[in-house]
């Protein structure tokens, strides 16, 4: 007989809790026996006292459990997924999926809507007039058997790890987000129910991301790597920065059509460097090194699985995508080089401006967003435009301009050189 | 605008939470607002990060502020009050508050019911037949007011701290009752809403008690101490022995007779020696240091008091106290000299005749509890009766022998001399 009481003062005490205690505990929450004060009082002993590699392995496990787990063993090709820490402008799913499936791997992406700051994948797609991100499993196992698609992306079905849907909003309203442990367990579970047999975390680190730096990132990249050991998924991460925001747009449409740049073989350098390291990994995490995802992107292929991918889902390709009724320009105030782009300022002025929803359920804008017109080392002079504002709501214009102004710094003397997005590789390890 | 996420994160992280975010966190709790999953992690935040002195003071008004003050500034006496952690067989207040009340103060005391292997003191005076508890304030204040009573002892009325009642509900099933701000925050509003001028702790340290360590019990009786002082009740704090149990008996009625015993001059040494002890430092905070109690209790006036003081709330102090139907003893089983008898394990014994209660609302048996026969440092042979079992329900004297038999521990060698039952003074402090 286990009780809620005894677990959370044995957590709180620094005790390593069993195997069975964990089962219980996951079992008994889902079903409102541990009730959720309760499980918000041992999630604050979790923050504070963290968790073993046993523990944490069995509460991931415990949590894919709490539901049912998919199987794509019967594909005549690898699965494999990439799941990102979440960051602005982070489009990199959208060229990515259709890329690795035109490269030989089915890609079952389970992807979520954005809250706050950070943008989700399933509102970007949603800009595309049709598109649709809610699937029937039938549906989803359609597509990605489909020799000509392969790659879905998707919202995930309620009984996926109902246990972490449970626990993840209970820790959204308790400040007990920030524990690398549950960090770990959480996206770690919803990955391993969806069953990929291969996965790529990109792990972000700097200012505009959850984890602001490397070793923080580094543990956290470390224990899902193991996680995903333990259940049998090959798991690598890449630590990836996320002090300027990926490539030139924040917001849906716009990430969109950036997205379909790169496809079409132009795009950002740092979008196209890191959808090919993340493309490099998956499929070298399914056996399939030989093939080189840049002669997918050069040759037309990848962008054939984009539309192929994207009408699949009830979206139509050819159709212009939705552009915002006003625009605004925001102009260099300084004479220099343009030394910093704060991720965290763009990703809020995206949001204010309406690319992004304060509470879960609200609607987003499609067209709205921040493009921006220059990078990291530009020479700009006062009046040079830095970016343009999107929104259907031009009444936003001034509060997001408060965010997006200081977000550019300048320097007179130095060129600061931007730097590789990848900053570690780390993985796979042996169960 | 205050949140309740920002609150719990500032504490998490160590910071110190200003005036207004507790006095709006304890406002919104009591109002629901603040939900019980937020307050719960709050709680273990707090059991991690403790509170300053500040902190706690503020705290503690807050959750006096959440009902009504009591005012008894109108009475021609000076008010005094004692408290204590909980020990077994701690039946002192039954002597002590019509003492008290005959050396010349007046005694606000609002009590409890026992929960688990303490018992509580109301439990203890309905042994009395007819007495009752529950008290309008006008009754109450009747009593006081009455120059040949002077002391009453009742429940606290649910106005009283209704945040503390809401709060400590939480912390017993979140695993966060055992930290010293909670802890004393919540002994002390209670006090303080209850309007005495003064107040004696009596701080339980031992194997018995809820604090098992001097250190710990000094760091409680200090944070109380400055708590009353912050809030103008002048406060002393005396940490007390709970090793073995207090007297000889463990039970309503049969401590009932123990206290009954003391005012009539005799009883055992311990309790005669803790109630003058905390006799006197009642006395002495609100001025009356010229007045002996131990004269009060060789003249009998002390005893006059506790008859007017339980007839005043319609007990018969004449009527027999009820007797178990069932009795069983328990022999020694070793020859040597008793040098322990684990007040944890008379308590258990005592609970498991039906002393006590498992759940809040039980009723419990009068009757029931331990009597012992022999107390630290007696001589004893194989045979000899250590303390005899009272019961209505014979078919727990097993169950209750499991936990009573291994209490007592005895030495060939060395006769254990009893110490002292007062171990430290703490206080008073200045505002």
């Amino acid at each position: 007989m286990h009780d809620a009481i005894s677990i959370i003062t044995a957590k709180r005490d620094g005790r390593e809790l069993s195997g069975a205690e964990i089962d219980w505990v996951i079992e008994a929450f889902t079903h409102g026996i541990v009730a959720d004060e309760q499980m918000a009082a041992l999630a604050m002993a979790v923050y504070f006292r963290g968790m073993t590699r046993a523990e944490v392995s069995r509460w991931t496990s415990a949590m894919v459990d709490s539901g049912s787990r998919m199987d794509f063993t019967w594909l005549d090709r690898p699965t494999v997924d990439k799941h990102s820490t979440g960051g602005v402008g982070d489009k990199i799913t959208l060229p990515l999926a259709p890329l690795v499936a035109a490269c030989g791997a089915a890609v079952p992406q389970l992807s979520g809507r954005g809250l706050g700051h950070t943008g989700g994948t399933l509102d970007k797609l949603e800009a595309v007039p049709g598109w649709r991100a809610d699937l029937s499993r039938a549906e989803m196992a359609e597509i990605l058997a489909d020799p000509a698609v392969g790659a879905v992306v998707c919202a995930a079905g309620a009984d996926l790890a109902p246990a972490d849907r449970r626990l993840y909003a209970l820790r959204d309203v308790t400040g007990t987000v920030e524990s690398i442990p549950l960090i770990a367990s959480s996206i770690m579970s919803k990955k391993i129910a969806e069953g990929t047999e291969a996965l790529v975390l990109d792990v972000k680190v700097g200012a505009g991301a959850f984890m602001k730096d490397v070793a923080d990132a580094r543990e956290l990249a470390r224990t899902m790597v193991e996680l995903g050991a333990d259940e049998g998924v090959r798991t690598v991460a890449l630590l990836t920065a996320m002090d300027a925001p990926l490539g030139r747009t924040a917001g849906n449409a716009l990430e969109v059509r950036e997205a379909v740049e790169v496809l079409a073989g132009g795009g950002p350098d740092d979008v196209v460097e890191l959808t090919l390291a993340l493309a490099r990994e998956m499929l070298a995490a399914v056996g399939l090194d030989g093939v080189d995802p840049a002669d997918r992107l050069r040759d037309g292929s990848a962008m054939d699985r984009w539309r192929s991918m994207i009408a699949a889902q009830g979206g139509d390709p050819a159709a212009p995508l939705p552009r915002a009724r006003h625009t605004d320009v925001v102009l260099a105030e300084f004479d220099g080089v343009v030394d910093g782009i704060d991720a965290h300022g763009v990703g809020l002025a995206a949001w204010r401006l309406g690319a992004g929803r304060a509470r879960a359920g609200e609607s987003v804008q499609a067209a709205a967003g921040v493009e921006l017109h220059v990078g990291l080392g530009d020479l700009v002079t006062v009046g040079t435009p830095l970016a343009t504002l999107h929104t259907d709501t031009p009444e936003k214009f001034d509060y997001a301009r408060r965010s997006l102004e200081p977000a550019f710094t300048g320097s007179a003397e130095s060129a600061r050189r931007a730097r590789g997005v990848v900053i570690e590789r780390i993985g796979p390890v042996e169960r």
